[in-house]
Parts: structure tokens; C-alpha cells; sequence
């Protein structure tokens, strides 16, 4: 039986070029590995050893999200490098708030055609993300589906699952009223947003990818495509006694995100001239005409993460991760307060 | 701060449109979860207790995949319901040849606008199939991405984590020269080929979705969304000492897949006429004028598992499972021989 589909290959789905592609991976990934990953490359899953040795009642804490919309300006800018270290960079930290580090990380592509440049630099940026991450990359699938996927683009998924003693969890229940709220910077939209700052920038103020952002520094690409920043190496230098919860800043930004981390009973309060919204979300703002408490909702807004601190340790908290404290937990109804 | 994100809306992403979907979720995600499953939902990630009494040196099995064109079938049938379960049988079925059962189980919609019902049909299957196979529904995200996914297409995306003892994991080491190979029916296209089998079946054949399928009892939406079956139930009922491996019959068919489960110095030989090719498949090959070692690259042809089972039990286990002896396995290098 010879490996020659050609009707296949007409239809649009070139099987041959996903296997090689697929040999080009085993490197890329092996590096990510460490002794708990048993077995091969090319098995139906990933095998990870659940040995948690020194870990009091272990849980797996487990996360999937995507890029956004971030991808159309990768393709637009033909820049892939990054969105795979946006996408485990999130993921990571969607766990680390919930008290969680990292243990392994899967992948999914999806794409009309495999253009082997750009999945090789989106699967060198995941592996180079997971590396830095602690976290192995533990498999993926790449799908190749014309009809549903449209020209260059193409869909990025990720899936990550980490471990935290069962007493260690975040789940809100040490925040108490008096507690501050310590903001961590972001690096940029992260990956929320995509939507409307494309609509602004490419759409009304008619852009391109590679024109300089009016009044920034970069690039619309450059700008646009800063990486999400992983906050977990932030999170765990934190004492655990200090560390009452956290939020990571997504999609709903701190209306929607911030609630997530508190009990009920426990209203965050926000010093609204506390923040230093950086020039971009300015822009968008601007040349969008978007009242700011929409800009809120879908903008982080210059902050990623809002760590949830006794009050005492917050100063040096923040100091130290060169934060700012935007306000402090009241008593009343679960919610967001912008003062 | 009152939540109208009235910009945002216009360039296509509905927040609240997100949030009122995701508060229809719970009670159905609930049903799936068992004690081991900590916390709420609308946390930033899911929480599974790892503790596997009994089990020595348990290993965490992980595999991420989707469903393929399959949901342009769905789409255009406007049939939503079967596609989740589709999606979780794929998966449980690629960690259960390694020897696991399924723990949990997260999924990922990708949509340009989110429609209300299809998102809770998706949502009941994902939800209704985890249930069957005994595995938490422990997380998903739902993307809303206008301009990347177009109409009423969506993508639909899982990673399922499951657990096996180490001394359990089916890694092909067990497998002998003179093993039998047992085939279980496939209950269709399961979720593979859907690429050339649209373009067959839709474009050649100029069938609409609703049309009978020529020589075959239901429509093409009826033969193309039959249920991707789960076979674990079928792999856990044969004894540990009978079975040395498995193989789940996707994307490459038989000969791309059966190798995976076989060790290097192991050739597996099946004899061609002990298959019954349903009609489905001889449909697409006559209509497609597409040559028979094509399809057996590119659809499973009939065969969804086949199990690698010690000579002296593959009678038996054929029979107690509805099964077929195809073949055997051979000394010689690693792969498929079609005799």
C-alpha cells in the first residue's frame, strides 16, 4: 500500500505534508520534557507521571483558552513567533491564580492549509513558553480543514493542567474586607481585545499592520503583538501568607475578572486615579470614540493581574514586583467599584 | 460601572450575549461532575482531586483533538446534538488504547457570532457522552471570533486527562509475532475524511444534506453524523492479559494508526478480504473514483479499534465484543501489510 493520497490531497487536506511536518516536531518538544514525561513522541497521549511527592492531598487544576483574535494581526504582520508563548503564557496564568504551577500543556491547530513556516514558529513559541514555564509540552493535534478555515488564518487552542496542595488553593476564601489590591503592569492587550482594537486601528484609523502606532513607539504589529506576560515566577514570589487570592485580567477585564477571586460578601474597591492607563488603551479609546467603562470591560487596561495581599505586606509586595496598589477589598455585595 | 459594551457589540463580539450562554451551562456540566471535582464553576480552571487509591505509580494519559469538517455536516444539517459527543468518544478512545480511563474532559468553541442553540446542543453532547464515559465536563472556553471563523461555522476542540497504573499502560511492549488482530465496527465516518467525503457526496454527486445517500438507508446528514463511537467500555471488559495493545482507526486510517501501537520489530498483516467495507465507504470510493489504498489512508473503512489480543483469547474476545479477526501480527519492521 503506497502513501500517495491523491484525491485527498485535491480535496484540500495534504496528509504527507502533516506527517513531515509532524517529524519536524520531536525536538522542539523533547526539550520541554522532563523526567516525568514517560514514553515517545507519536503515541495516542502524553504520559505524565502523577507523582507529587511532599504534595499534602494533591489537585490537578486545569485550563483551556485561545489567542483571540491576535492571531488575524500575527497573519497580517506574517509574525507567528509569539502567539504560541501568548497562548501558554495565559494558560499558565489562568492556573497560577488558583494557586497552581504548571505540570503539562497540549496544543491545538487548526488551519485550512499547514504552511510549514508558520506552524513551525508557532510550536517553536508554545515549546520556548513551556520551557520557560517549568511545564512540559505534552502533545497536540494539528487539523487541517479546509472550507471551515479561510486563506492564512488559522485557530489556536491550548489546554494546561498543573497541581496545587489542596490547603494552597486560591479559591477566595482568605480574602478578608481591608485587604489591598496590588496591580501587576501588563506588556500590552495580552489577548484580549482583538476585536475592537482591529475595528480602531486597521478599520477607522485605516493602518497598517507595519505603521507606526500614532504617538507609541511601535509598530501597529509591534505593539499589538507584545507577548502576554506570564505572571507565575510574580505569583510564587509572593508568601503564601501574604497571598490571599489573585485575578488574572482577561476577557471582561477587571469588572468581570476581578469578582472571580473573591468570596461572597466581598466588593473590590478601585482608586480610578490610581491607574496609569498606558498610551495604546488612550488610543483606542480615542480614536474609537469607546466610553471608558467599555474600555474597561474589554481591555485590561495596563493592568494583567491584581493580587489580593493583607494589607501590612502590600507596600513591599508591590515594591518588589514593581506593582501598585489600586485599592481594597469592602465588605457588600460580590463586585467591582471604581471610585 | 454599568455593563453595555455597546462598541464592542457593534464590531461583533457580544459579551453578554457570552455571559448569558455561560449561565445556562452549569446545571448541565454539573450532572458530570463526581466527588473528586472541587469548587464551582466560573473559576479560572477546574479542580480535580488526584488521588487514585489503589492505583500504583498512577500515570496522567492526556490527548487534545477535534472533530474536523464533520461540523460542516452538522452546519449544514442544523443538527448540533451529536457533534460534543463525537468529540469526547474521539478522545476517550485515544487515551483508552494506552490503557486509561478518562478523568476529565475540556473543551473549546470557536465561533464568529455564538448562536444561543447550537451552543447548547454542542454543549448537551459534550455533556451527555462525558457522562456515558464516566468523566467530568471540567472545563471550556468560548471563543467569539468575527472574522476568523465566518457564517454559522465553528470549531469544537477537547483534551481529555485520564489515569492508568504504570504496570497498566498499553505501549506496545506486550505485543507478540503470532498476536491476533481483533477489529470492532466503526459506527461510520466516525470523525475522519469528512473533507473528501463532502467533496464527493456534496460536490460530485451534487447531494444536499438532506437527500437519501444512494444504496444506503439514511440521508447524508443521517450517514454522516452517526455517533464516533466509545469503545472503552469494549477495551476495559477484555482481561489485562489478553490485551497487548490497542489502536483508535482516525486520521490515516489503518495504516497510519495501527503502527502506533505496535513495538519496532513488529509488522502487523491483515488479510483484506476478512474486511467488510460498509457501504458508506464503497460509495464515496465508486462516486469519488478514489483508489482503494487511498481510502484506507484516509477513512477507517469500517474499522474503529482494533485490538492486538493474545492468539488463544481472539476468538473469544471477537465474539463477546462483535469483533472480526483481520489479521495478525508478524516479525518485520514496523508497520502495515495489506495481504
Amino acid at each position: 500500500m503506497k502513501r500517495k493520497p491523491a484525491a485527498y490531497a485535491r480535496a484540500g487536506v495534504d496528509v504527507d505534508l502533516g506527517n513531515s511536518l509532524k517529524d519536524s516536531l520531536p525536538a522542539l518538544v523533547r526539550k520541554t520534557h522532563g523526567p516525568r514525561v514517560l514514553g515517545g513522541i507519536g503515541g495516542f497521549g502524553g504520559l505524565f507521571r502523577a507523582a507529587f511527592p511532599g504534595m499534602k492531598d494533591p489537585v490537578l487544576v486545569a485550563s483551556m483558552d485561545g489567542v483571540g483574535t491576535k492571531l488575524k494581526i500575527a497573519v497580517l504582520a506574517g509574525r507567528h513567533a509569539t502567539v504560541g508563548e501568548d497562548l501558554v503564557n495565559h494558560c499558565v496564568n489562568d492556573i497560577a491564580v488558583m494557586g497552581a504551577r504548571p505540570l503539562f500543556f497540549l496544543d491545538y491547530i487548526g488551519a485550512g492549509k499547514l504552511d510549514p513556516a508558520v506552524f513551525t514558529g508557532v510550536v517553536a513559541g508554545l515549546a520556548r513558553a513551556c520551557r520557560n514555564a517549568g511545564c512540559a509540552l505534552l502533545g497536540g493535534e494539528t487539523a487541517q480543514m479546509p472550507g471551515l478555515y479561510h486563506g492564512k488564518d488559522y485557530d489556536l487552542v491550548g489546554c494546561i493542567v498543573g497541581v496545587a496542595g489542596r490547603a494552597d488553593i486560591l479559591d477566595g476564601s482568605r480574602v478578608r474586607a481591608g485587604d489591598a489590591l496590588v496591580a501587576l503592569p501588563s506588556s500590552g492587550l495580552h489577548t484580549n481585545g482583538y476585536t475592537l482594537a482591529r475595528k480602531v486601528l486597521l478599520g477607522k484609523l485605516k493602518l497598517g499592520v507595519h505603521d507606526r502606532c500614532p504617538g507609541l513607539r511601535g509598530t501597529v504589529a509591534e505593539e499589538l503583538l507584545r507577548v502576554h506576560r506570564n505572571y507565575e515566577p510574580a505569583l510564587r514570589s509572593v508568601p503564601r501568607r501574604a497571598l490571599h487570592a489573585a485575578a488574572h485580567i482577561t476577557g471582561g477585564g477587571l469588572p468581570d475578572n476581578l469578582p472571580r477571586a473573591l468570596p461572597e460578601g466581598c466588593r473590590a474597591v478601585i482608586v480610578r486615579r490610581s491607574l496609569r492607563v498606558p498610551a495604546l488603551f488612550r488610543l483606542i479609546a480615542e480614536a474609537g470614540n469607546v466610553r471608558e467603562e467599555e474600555m474597561f470591560r474589554v481591555f485590561n487596561m495596563g493592568v494583567g493581574m491584581v493580587l489580593v495581599v493583607a494589607a501590612r505586606d502590600a507596600a513591599k509586595v508591590a515594591e518588589s514586583l514593581r506593582g501598585r496598589i489600586i485599592g481594597r477589598v469592602e465588605t457588600g455585595p460580590r463586585g467591582v467599584d471604581f471610585v
